[in-house]
């Protein structure tokens, strides 16, 4: 039997994290890769803040994590906030077959790239995850566009 | 005055990251971050092998040691080897003003993406680079597979 995963349950582990990072005094993204079978490969979130350390992105933080797979064509990324041009890089050059976000409002990322070369996304719209990044940018504006390259 | 930096200097900062990679048992592949100014401002290689992490290529770990700046546009990343999509993805996001390769031969990466987007791109066609990189890939193709997630 061939299932579709609940992509919000999935999307839960990425609000964790993300949420960590905001009681860490962090950028609230987090995100989490999992098998198409429903494990967890890693997870993580956002630690520019925590460790002044500008590679962290909630993708790249769940990717180190997983360590080394195999491939990565039945893995799904699952962010709270659409990936920037990192991240979308990211789950291009190793092949990611799905990306789901949370949201896209707060920021477009790369999403429609990922599209044009046969990345399958899911974005979930979920509001819990727009009212988090939307209060966060409206509150720290200066991180925010540090953590961007603006 | 306004000077042109010495690319081909630059250049030879991640060679020395790429063949200290290389006698770590990694993947020669070394970078390195400049102001335009000529400061150096971080430098590293591709560790996958050395510790297991995929995250580690080169221009990102070039990129971590910098540690966090007020703006890259006036940075240089420096690369044996043209830049993969994760790592192209990294220069498009923070608006890394020039991007200097010693090589797209083994390896295309990026570069045009890059160009189109707006960032400088210098090749130098280092036939030093295209030597290390080519005899690499060809004893250990499936190492380098796995590290461009093929």
């Amino acid at each position: 039997m061939i299932t579709t995963p609940d992509y919000r349950a999935l999307l839960e582990t990425a609000i964790a994290e993300a949420r960590q990072g905001l009681a860490e005094g962090g950028i609230p993204i987090g995100a989490a890769l999992y098998h198409n079978d429903g494990r967890l490969l890693g997870c993580g979130h956002n630690r520019r803040i925590q460790e002044d350390d500008p590679s962290i992105h909630g993708e790249t933080d769940a990717f180190r994590k997983a360590g080394r797979q195999r491939g990565y064509r039945d893995t799904i990324m699952v962010t709270t906030l659409a990936p920037c041009w990192y991240c979308s890089g990211l789950v291009r050059q190793f092949n990611i077959g799905t990306v789901v976000v949370g949201e896209s409002v707060s920021f477009p990322g790369g999403i429609d790239w990922l599209r044009e070369n046969g990345v399958k996304v899911i974005d979930l719209n979920d509001a819990g995850c727009i009212e988090m990044m939307g209060r966060y940018i409206a509150e720290h504006p200066d991180v925010w566009n540090e953590d961007i390259g603006e």
